[in-house]
């Protein structure tokens, strides 16, 4: 020991130590109930001894990420793709293992589109140098180049604002949408959204003046040279023009190459294609419940992924903890008064053709959905929980049960939740809830080939899974 | 697009929804002030922009993730070492070059243990099969084995009152502390605390009956053939014995064979040994403060590390976030009333002898610490804030706070705080602090090989050093 220890008197080490702090925290946060909350009635003893079988069974092992792996291993599941088609097949055997009930698969008229072999741009040699690669893709329902290719100067704009100030000057250009996601926004989903505007509209807003093709910085704070995909949106009567992300690596060095020489033109290769409509499905199992069955509890994700890598937080992640949420519950045999029921929607990606043809199937005739719950923000920790809205029956619910929620990690509880798949159930009537979770590293992987099993914690999507269950059996005894 | 849009309206996408969901949930998260805070009054409107400066100055760069990898790449930082001597040296030499107060080290006498280079584990052969190697690494503190090493027949306990239980029955037994971590529990620090009387206490409390060396299980969730080292402390009176961490995956297969053969053997040999004590030092830097700069709030962290990685989550990140958090009030001109302090401590892991040189040192004449904020929970996602105990000053002015820190992830404020190194100076008063972080994959990495400056993800420990600085902040403007 070292000799400062005094004499007779037991060293503090750092394990003892770290633990007695610890205990501190835990027992300050469990005392700290927030003063809004009410104090515990019978409703919140009620549920503490079923939040905590939930929790023992979950952590106990790593079912979500087996249930994820499982999905994952189907490979890329793109909209209308085969390995979508094997998805399908392969969550409802799933599903009927585990001993979910009215497990079935609605079927969904879905685009197809493909992402083909080739993606090739780099910048035209000039006098002083050689060619330069550049690491792309094609975004989900570009169209392709001729076979080869496109070649034309580049204009850099950082905004859709900035390319209609250049209007007419895009003629024959291809245009390079270059704002990063602001960094300097705490909240990763919030610095997403305030640059994903390129990604899905710059084509359009180019090709409008005459630009013949777009190259769009991919969407992830990471300097690296991995391109990341996702959905563009082609405005009617505008031409359609190929449109590619670039790696932000290579969009770095792109935008310096033309700091440094006038008209440097670029050569796009892409052999994608719209393939038109297939048949795909979305995927149901449920606990049906046991006094009001015709009223639902959905949990769910979305099946399709996009295809560089193989679509594990987006959204493996989620259905995964949708199965397991219902799962955990039927094997503690835990049997609601309501209908709790997971649903993995098919293009979600696209743009939501499962989501809808879910809400108006057949199947719904006599239904009602009392709440639906959204996880499609990746499969990271969980950090608080989203539900309805402010002076709703179901906020403020949940609030009263805060208790409960709060050892598992879930720190706030705040108006909100929603997502693509389950927007036509909001609309009609439904509580959108959700698990919201520590985002900071979502976009590193997000559509990219990072998006990986291994980039998945299975103690985080665990931990989702078993607060997903907590909920929805709460919310499906109580009603909303 | 998929048909199912109806003509003539513009389809939903999923990076619109997802925008705005978000901002509905940022919007509720700014709108849901606890009902516990007060109105924001003058004073939360006065910091506001100041910790809009820190986080835009913050999060534009990974600065604190450069500084980790600058201390980490000396390599692992073993109390006494070189490498922990070449961290003083460079932490000091960083903290000039950012130009902070007062840059100095102050001397610690520390004990130095050695290694060595021999680690060997190996279930003897039977008369079925061959010998199994095991994955282990010497327990910090621990005694060698005779070079020809161990071997003896291996007990397996789950626990020290089980070994004391056995009594007579481990003499000149090899016994094998193999309860895991409890996965049950939510709270990974709370597991950790759980399993680690284990490694701390386990070597004597076998050794008091006649026991001739322990493997201890890691100390981690996952299933691998990474050994976890860390402390050990020997009883006064009692033998010392070699004592080993043995990686999950070897522990498993250890008690899976004990259950099927009897009379299992294992042969030890470790060359590791205690080296006497040497002299390191602490590091500090500061921005004085301009009105009381005796009157101190102190960040810190632990510059030593165990050897197995390169101690990145364990402590680079914490003197990381420390040095980024002083660097970036003084690279925006804020010159608190009251000093603020980095301090990187030598010697945690072996029992803070760096943080009581630290208390007593003659610099601390006429000083008084009013804060005391240890970083040194891993370099992961900040979740909340403890701050000193309940009722008490500090944490009704951090509180007041709240709105503030919510946007950079802080969704709790409570008692708590704490930790090895500022143990001595909470004794004389000084409030503890600490930012809350995600900890589920902490002891995944935790004094093992993977703890490497890639398993830390710059934005998460960016967004520490900010919050940690707009606290230390607040608080010296204020006082407690």
């Amino acid at each position: 020991m070292p000799p400062q220890v005094p004499a007779g008197r037991a060293p503090a080490h750092a394990a003892m130590r770290k633990r007695s702090i610890l205990n501190l925290c835990v027992l300050a946060l469990a005392a700290l109930a927030a003063p809004s909350a009410p104090a515990q009635g019978p409703e919140v003893a009620g549920y503490r001894e079923t939040v905590d079988r939930l929790r023992e069974a979950g952590l106990a092992g790593e079912r979500a990420h087996e249930f994820l792996g499982k999905i994952a291993s189907v490979g890329p599941r793109l909209t209308g793709s085969p390995q979508a088609a094997a998805a399908v097949d392969l969550a409802r055997a799933l599903m009927e293992k585990l001993d979910l009930e009215r497990v079935h698969a609605e079927p969904v008229e879905v685009g197809h589109w493909v992402r083909g072999t080739v993606a090739e741009a780099r910048v035209a040699a000039s006098a002083s140098r050689a060619a330069l690669p550049l690491a792309v893709c094609a975004l989900g329902g570009s169209v392709g180049t001729p076979k080869k290719g496109i070649i034309a100067p580049v204009v850099e704009v950082r905004s859709l604002a900035e390319a209609a100030a250049l209007g007419k000057a895009l003629e024959g250009k291809i245009v390079f949408f270059n704002r990063p996601m602001d960094r300097r926004v705490a909240d990763a989903f919030a610095a997403y959204g305030g640059a994903a505007d390129q990604r899905v509209a710059g084509a359009s807003a180019a090709a409008r003046f005459g630009a013949v093709a777009v190259l769009v910085r991919s969407l992830t704070f990471r300097d690296d040279r991995h391109p990341h995909t996702g959905m563009l949106r082609y405005e009617p009567g505008v031409p359609r023009i190929p449109a590619a992300a670039v790696a932000t690596a290579d969009a770095d060095a792109l935008s310096a190459l033309m700091k440094e020489e006038k008209g440097v033109s670029v050569t796009l290769r892409l052999d994608c294609a719209n393939s038109g409509t297939t048949l795909s499905a979305n995927v149901v199992g449920e606990i049906t419940g046991s006094e009001r069955p015709e009223e639902i509890v959905l949990v769910g994700g979305h099946l399709d992924s996009w295809d560089l890598g193989v679509g594990a937080h987006d959204d493996a992640a989620g259905c995964a903890a949708a199965i397991e949420a219902v799962a955990l519950l039927r094997d503690l045999g835990l049997r609601p008064k309501r209908t709790i029921r997971a649903v993995l929607f098919m293009d979600e990606e696209f743009g939501g053709t499962g989501g809808r043809a879910y809400a108006v199937a057949p199947q719904r005739k006599g239904e009602r959905h009392i709440v639906a719950a959204e996880s499609d923000r990746g499969g990271f920790a969980p950090v608080g929980l989203a539900v309805g809205g402010r002076g709703t029956k179901a906020l403020d619910l949940v609030s009263a049960h805060a208790d409960l929620f709060r050892p598992l990690g879930v720190s706030f509880i705040v108006p909100g939740g929603g997502g693509v798949d389950v927007a036509p159930l909001i609309e009609k009537g439904a509580v959108p809830a959700a698990v919201m979770i520590n985002a900071q590293a979502y976009f590193d992987v997000h559509h990219s080939a990072l998006d990986t099993v291994a980039s998945v914690h299975p103690r985080e999507l665990e931990l989702q899974a078993v607060i997903l269950a907590a909920l929805a059996y709460i919310l499906a005894q109580e009603g909303v």
